[in-house]
């Protein structure tokens, strides 16, 4: 199974693709989308939906996980969190991925074993994964890439015929 | 000129297109798109991209205008018409269409002439815009047609070379 993970943000959305298992994951795949913050949000979805189907048309994933969306205090940021996440899922949809959506708490579970977990306990499971060429910027990328081991984790738990 | 308007919202999405000009539009195209609650959010936003998808190939409009997003009180309703938002702006700068936005009081201006004129002023100066087959229904797409005549004003005040 190739899982495609997303972390969609305002300027910045990482996106991952694993394969594997949740025991033996392996990072296929791992990047930053950025749109240009001069740009108007139309031109920004635009750009976006357009790289992400260039990943989704190179890597094949076969199914995609996403962070839920959780309330912020910023409402300004929470709406075009939002929007991207609303064009992403449509860019999503459309490529015939089902997406399965995990709160917080279940990504930090499915990483670390624990729910309260920080982001540099997140950081140290998941610095294993990464190839060395991709470490020097992997902050970006690292919650594209805990939310696609949390489906493999998942995955494996749900439907247990699955070799694992 | 053809403009697209679009009220979006969270389960229904008004859409309309209005051609001519401030002092006399004409309503060439209204409808709202439901899609179905029991249905996964990504689901339901490839139904609305389709179905714009469609009215933008039919209607062929020249620009989009659309009602800039309001903070609210129901968080869960906001994210929900954000994710909406989202998926209509990809779709509509897609096909390659200019998105202006207005705030709901330059509507209600561009309307009635009044920043706080209620629904019942609205709907009685937009009445007069429809045709009689589709004043069933028109209660869903009255934003939509509301948010492109404000559209077709304001390029009359913006552009004065064009006749009116």
């Amino acid at each position: 199974m190739r899982v495609l993970g997303i972390d969609p943000g305002y300027d910045r959305i990482g996106v991952a693709v694993l394969s594997g298992n949740g025991s033996a994951p392996v990072h296929m795949y791992s990047s930053c989308i950025t749109t240009d913050k001069k740009l108007a949000l139309t031109e920004r979805l635009n750009t976006l939906a357009k790289e992400l189907r260039e990943v989704i048309a190179a890597q094949k994933p076969d199914c995609c996980a996403i962070e839920s969306l959780y309330f912020t205090k910023n409402q300004k940021t929470a709406m075009g969190v939002a929007a991207a996440r609303g064009a992403v899922m449509l860019v999503v949809a459309e490529a015939g991925l089902s997406v399965t959506e995990y709160t917080p708490p279940q990504v930090k579970v499915a990483v670390t074993g624990y729910g309260k977990s920080d982001k540099k306990d997140m950081a140290k499971m998941l610095w294993r994964l990464i190839p060395a060429s991709k470490k020097a910027n992997f902050d970006d990328e690292m919650d594209a890439v805990a939310v696609a081991l949390t489906h493999l984790a998942h995955a494996r738990t749900t439907y247990p015929q699955r070799k694992s």
